[in-house]
């Protein structure tokens, strides 16, 4: 059997099982945005992403200076989504005999504008030969001790019935800007979306609001909002139910792509906006400490899954339920 | 330009130069075996490697399960030359559509083992696809605070003249496996060369008595006795002097490639044992506490670069420098 045949999230259940016992300090091992570990008096955070050119990008049609800022980027994300600070990286870089120095020149000028953006030192990492460009980070990051013990961070598996579902900004831009990519679109607002899927502003700023605010559960919309949203139902045991009507979408998805704006929207990923799991007053709190709106798309319900309705209540079925890394192998 | 033309080193320093002002806390930064910072009272310690197929190794002729284990091991060893402690993983698997369930057990399985004997612990990391298998650890260690201040570690800039050189064990086993594999050897010589090509035991124990013994100066011998050596003295700005009669050469090289043995223990790479600089007293005092020889094989000088002597002191010209995972590309 293929690994592909099962998919990432299979995958990676069957590893973990053959994980050996773990050092009796760490807090959070496989399974969350950030692995977490007792250091002393506070925590560390660690999460690696990696993009592999001809998957997660077409290097033919984006520049290289937005392959390094979304490198480090969607690892910032991972800490952002834990509630964390990110401080040191390791980069990784996979190349080819053919790539240019200049590709990897501004590759770096990429990654370093987005490790300036974020306070991120550049700590080391490794360079090899492969046939396929690749370019795998790894962000260690810093949590505080909560009042009552533990660190204080986000964790899918936080979630309860009656919690509300907010997210942190417009989601679909990315989904469009890829969508505009493989359409070749070079237009205005083309070139807004593709910002959108290449340039992503992590945001720490709401997932530390959040902690701040007493939250307990989020995700970072890497997956899609659908899927995404099913690893806390999973993670917590629970149900959810989101509006659609409700979703704050992209303005420029929405002029680009108005048939596709909810399914881009609800299933399209790579946002990095988080999604915040909590009572409606401490979304409010977060609100206020974060100084702007954490709109709500629905709630948390007993049962599993995640069901999405239209503004009449009635149950949508969205064409495609997420990305998988694996079953969609090879589509960018 | 290419950056397979300009080779790894090269092009580690030009994008080292491109990298922005380091977090105050960073003590050792790109260019060391691992990278360095405070934390508290103590120090963190981070690094980073890849073995991609056909690059790092022959998928067709080896076991996954001792890729496994070597994709820890040679990440241990860069925490070993530190003189510290490994703690907490993150591994990266870059799998292409066609690989088997059952080779990425075996990977796993090898995995565990090194974890086991190491005490990692696998914290979490990332699962993507790619036209090519590889795997990426990053592997974070600890270490204490010296007396003096700042960190008990093992540097590769702190060598002087007049210290001596010593290696922790035998070399040129792991370059005679690579060549077994080469030349498809299978018989009961070839099978305990490729187990030290395949399995190579990091030397954490010699590390942490080297720092006990007051050594501040280290390397593994990833790339090479000469290249690693090379890196100590670009790194300290100093010299050295090899004596090729004392080498503790891999006795099972020795039967298996006699004519070839002074080669591949002096530039083969891929031993994973220490090379310690450090005056004669703490060289000893290490051994005292190693409870093992620390076979001297030279001495640092005035100057700059390796050079290599007979037993009759004349210079030897060696074949082959080291090893540069660019320059060779696609060399396993």
């Amino acid at each position: 059997m293929d690994t592909h045949d099962l998919g990432e999230f299979w995958l990676i259940q069957r590893l973990r099982d053959k994980l050996p016992a773990a050092d009796p300090r760490l807090v959070v091992g496989p399974g969350d945005d950030a692995a977490v570990w007792q250091n002393g008096d506070a925590y560390t955070l660690a999460t690696t992403d990696t993009l592999v050119a001809g998957v997660h990008f077409l290097p033919e049609r984006v520049a290289w200076r937005d392959v390094g800022w979304k490198a480090l980027a969607v690892n910032v994300s991972d800490i952002a989504a834990m509630g964390g600070t990110p401080s040191f990286a390791l980069v990784t870089l996979c190349l080819p005999e053919d790539i240019a120095v200049e590709a990897i020149d501004e590759l770096y000028d990429g990654l370093r504008e987005c490790a300036e953006a974020y306070g991120v030192t550049i700590a080391g990492g490794d360079i090899v030969s492969s046939p396929v460009f690749a370019i795998t980070i790894a962000l260690n990051g810093e949590a505080d001790a909560a009042n009552g013990g533990g660190p204080a961070i986000l964790r899918r598996g936080a979630a309860r019935a009656g919690d509300v579902i907010a997210v942190t900004g417009p989601i679909g831009g990315s989904a469009g800007g890829l969508r505009a990519l493989l359409d070749r679109r070079n237009d205005g607002i083309a070139r807004e979306l593709i910002a959108r899927h290449m340039r992503p502003w992590p945001r720490l700023d709401a997932g530390r609001a959040a902690v701040d605010a007493g939250i307990r559960c989020a995700i970072d919309i890497s997956d899609g909002l659908v899927q995404d949203l099913g690893h806390i139902c999973d993670a917590s045991g629970v149900g959810a139910e989101v509006r659609v009507d409700a979703l704050p979408f992209d303005e420029a998805l929405l002029r680009a792509y108005p048939d596709d704006a909810t399914t881009l929207a609800a299933s399209g990923g790579e946002d990095y906006e988080l999604v915040l799991v909590a009572p409606e007053a401490a979304i409010k709190d977060a609100e206020e400490r974060l100084g702007s709106t954490l709109p709500i798309i629905g709630r948390i319900v007993e049962g599993a899954g995640v069901v999405v309705l239209d503004a009449a209540g009635n149950h949508i079925d969205l064409p495609k339920a997420g990305w998988d890394h694996l079953a969609q192998a090879h589509q960018p």
